[in-house]
C-alpha cells in the first residue's frame, strides 16, 4: 500500500507545465473581451492585504498568458532584474546551497507554483463569466 | 543586433535537462569502477571551507545519476525533508512574492543549477580519469 501512495504522491513538472498552458487557454477562448477586466481589483476584500497591489484583473490577464508563452517555449527569459531585485534579500541559504538540494529546491519550486498559476487562470476565468453575467 | 543578441541570451530549460542528460551519460560510460571514487575528497584544497563536507566523490557519483533519473522521468519527489529543511530558514521573501515573480525565480534557478550539475559530472568524469592515469 506505501507503495502505491508514493507512487500517487509523485508528480510530473511536464504535466504541471501542460495542465497551466491548459488552463490559459481555456481563459482565452472564454474571455473574448479582456477590456472588460481592466480596473476590476483581483481581491474582492478591501481588508486582504494583497488588495494593496495596484495590478487589476487585466494585467493579470496579460501576465498569465506572458508566462504561458514562456512555458511553450521552454525559454528561460535573460536575468530579470525586476524578479530577482525583490527576492536577492535574505536568500543567502540559496547561495550555500549544495547544486543538488537546489536542484530539489526549485524543481519543487517551480512546480508548486504551476500549481497555484493554473488556480489563478481558472479564478480569473469564473471572474470574467461573473462579469458577463454567466452563472456557473 | 540587440535583437540578434537578446535571442542569444535566451536559453532553452529542456535544453539545460538534455545537456545535464548527457553529460551524466558521459560519466556513467566513463566510470567502470566507481568504487575507485571512493574516499576520494570532492575538493582537493584541503583550506577550502567545502571540502568539509563529508561527501566523497563516489557519493557525488551516486547523487548525479539519482538526478538524472529524476531528471528523464519528469517526477518530483514527494516533499524531500531534507533539502527543504535546509533551505527554508531566512526564505520569507518566498512566501510572500506574487507567484508571476516566484515563476521566473523556480525556472532561472532550476536553468543554472542544471548548468552547475552538468560542470560537476563532468568534473567527476576529468577526476575519474586522473585516478586510473589516463591524462586528458
Amino acid at each position: 500500500m506505501q507503495s502505491a501512495d508514493a507512487k500517487l504522491s509523485r508528480s510530473s513538472l511536464l504535466l504541471a507545465l501542460r495542465r497551466y498552458s491548459t488552463a490559459v487557454h481555456n481563459m482565452e477562448q472564454t474571455v473574448l473581451l479582456p477590456s472588460l477586466l481592466r480596473d476590476v481589483p483581483y481581491h474582492n476584500d478591501p481588508d486582504c492585504e494583497a488588495a494593496n497591489h495596484s495590478m487589476d484583473l487585466y494585467e493579470h490577464y496579460l501576465l498569465l498568458k506572458a508566462i504561458k508563452n514562456t512555458v511553450e517555449s521552454g525559454l528561460v527569459p535573460h536575468d530579470e532584474a525586476k524578479s530577482h531585485a525583490a527576492l536577492h534579500k535574505g536568500l543567502e541559504p540559496l547561495l550555500e546551497a549544495e547544486p543538488e538540494t537546489l536542484f530539489h529546491f526549485h524543481l519543487r519550486g517551480l512546480f508548486t507554483v504551476m500549481a497555484t498559476l493554473t488556480k489563478k487562470s481558472q479564478n480569473l476565468t469564473e471572474k470574467y463569466l461573473d462579469i458577463i453575467g454567466i452563472s456557473h
